[in-house]
């Protein structure tokens, strides 16, 4: 009898796959993303992993009802089919790095996978985290939201009119590639002064002359000029960020996640708010700006929103499987 | 019987009112928009208008089928209806004007209609010509575009994954306001750097000195080096305001029109296309950029469209009744 779900989440730098029960998730499996091969190391690593999580887990292959995907992005549509192009997977700044251990262009991950389970339901890791606000977060009872991530990188995910938006090849909410200043540093994308480029943590931590943003916000704690003079840049950028994408999309509501943001919202989100509704107030007033209450568990619960059946939906709401969750079991 | 469709289209300058049967568009009426008396002024100018449209077509009120209204904006919502705020209708530089003539602060333009009229459909103009784009313009058999007015000022309307969107309080696709500079001139919305007071008429105006944009297109056809240079940044900044749209939806297809982009589309479209196609290929590389089709006759269909009957829209696509319009009456 089918009654397991598989979900998946693919990072850059880690693979995570999880299986639950209509009761519980009971086992939660973590491995570093392969970046050495061919362009099926990806989807291969995928399958390998749920077959190691399942035997350790006793699940046997057809008693998995659906499989969750939640991606690093974006895509390209082939026939039909998503496939993820690789500047992200390989380091958002490939440029920047001295070996791309790969010849990768596109990762043929959606094909491939559909080759081994029929069920199969694939998105951008924003949209699947914006999925799971919807239906167990914030976003519950909201027509209009958006989920942001404020951590190496800056993306997100949209639900619009009720629904969540995609766009030609499914990469609608890539945000961090807005414009925001005319000039600025380049992305690894390739923009200059885009949302990512100027107030990711990568941005923080180069601005400011360290290793990592937290350090940068040690400093800010500290009353340092030059971390406060960093950081309230970067914070203005993104409230004005988030002001741009509601001008477009004239939202209800940002649900802010993300390591960086998260760890340092007593600070972020202030400066964030008092940039954000200096915007043209007619737009910006009735807007709130939360941060994430799920942003722990978005990971799994992204990919498994993705294909929960209706029926399982209340009984996770009262049961929040992700707070009983085991710990990952790291492979190497 | 009920026969006949109006088109009502609300500007800062102009008030336009059209009635179309089935065969074709009877009647056009055009009048400076009112902006002295109550908050009423506006709404009852609208009705009075559509009476003497109605009177000189020997048309009655009971045969009128339906009313569209496309409108200038942006929008609140009071009790289900959608107010305009009326920063816009009194010119979007209020500020800069010495006098505005009224205290208005919102119109309540959908609410005083809808006593009038029992079918109605109100929208934003920019909303309304996205929607004639995609049942008689460039977006048939499209699912994602968008239709973007170069003109005075600068906005939006948006089709995505096949449905007009709107957001929270019908103001979806204000993308005059999305933030392209990290400093910049304030716009009449009161944001400094954004896409409308970098890129409008106005802005161009201002930047080459001028008191129209038209001005500054000549010199640049004259190969004025200050023209050269104003026009090169707004289209500059033209094309990555649409590179951030397009991040934000993963459209296929953006439409421009509005007076300043069409009439100098053959100096601005190949240098917006060089600024896009610069930004992020992976997301840009697929996306079309093209001149309305529609683009002289969009106030008429674009309000028509709202409430055009489903079985009159294979007629019209064949009989174009746009191309025959009568010229517009003129009245004081």
């Amino acid at each position: 009898m089918k009654k397991y779900l598989v979900g998946v989440d693919i990072g850059g730098t880690n693979m995570r796959v999880s299986i639950a029960s209509q009761e519980k998730i009971i086992i939660k499996v973590v491995q570093k993303t392969k970046l050495e091969g061919d362009e099926h190391t990806v989807p291969n690593q995928v399958v390998s992993l749920i077959d190691i999580a399942c035997q350790r887990a006793e699940v046997q292959k057809e008693e998995i009802l659906a499989l969750g995907v939640g991606t690093i992005g974006p895509f390209k549509k082939r026939n039909g089919f998503l496939y993820v192009v690789t500047a992200n997977i390989c380091g958002a700044l490939a440029k920047e790095r001295d070996v791309i251990p790969n010849n990768w262009k596109e990762i043929p991950l959606q094909k491939d996978l559909s080759e081994h389970y029929g069920n199969l339901r694939f998105d951008n890791d924003c949209v699947a985290a914006v999925n799971a606000e919807r239906i167990f977060g914030a976003g519950q009872h909201k027509d209009n939201f958006v989920y942001v991530t404020i951590s190496t990188g800056v993306g997100g995910g949209i639900v619009q009119d009720g629904k969540i938006i995609r766009g030609k090849n499914a990469n609608a909410g890539h945000i961090g590639h807005i414009y925001i200043a005319e000039d600025g540093p380049q992305c690894g994308c390739g923009n200059y002064g885009d949302f990512e480029v100027l107030c990711s943590g990568l941005a923080i931590a180069r601005d400011y002359g360290s290793k990592t943003a937290e350090e940068a916000f040690v400093a800010y704690r500290n009353k340092e000029d030059k971390a406060i003079k960093v950081i309230q840049r970067a914070a203005r950028n993104i409230g004005r960020g988030l002001a741009s994408v509601n001008a477009i999309l004239d939202t209800e509501l940002f649900i802010i996640g993300g390591g960086v943001f998260m760890n340092n919202k007593d600070i972020l989100l202030p400066l964030i708010k008092e940039e954000f509704y200096r915007s043209f107030p007619t737009l910006s007033e009735e807007v709130e700006i939360i941060p994430s209450p799920l942003e722990d568990y978005l990971g799994d619960i992204g990919a498994f929103s993705l294909v929960i059946p209706k029926d399982w939906i209340e009984h996770w709401k009262n049961i929040k499987p992700w707070t009983t969750a085991p710990k990952p079991i790291k492979l190497n």
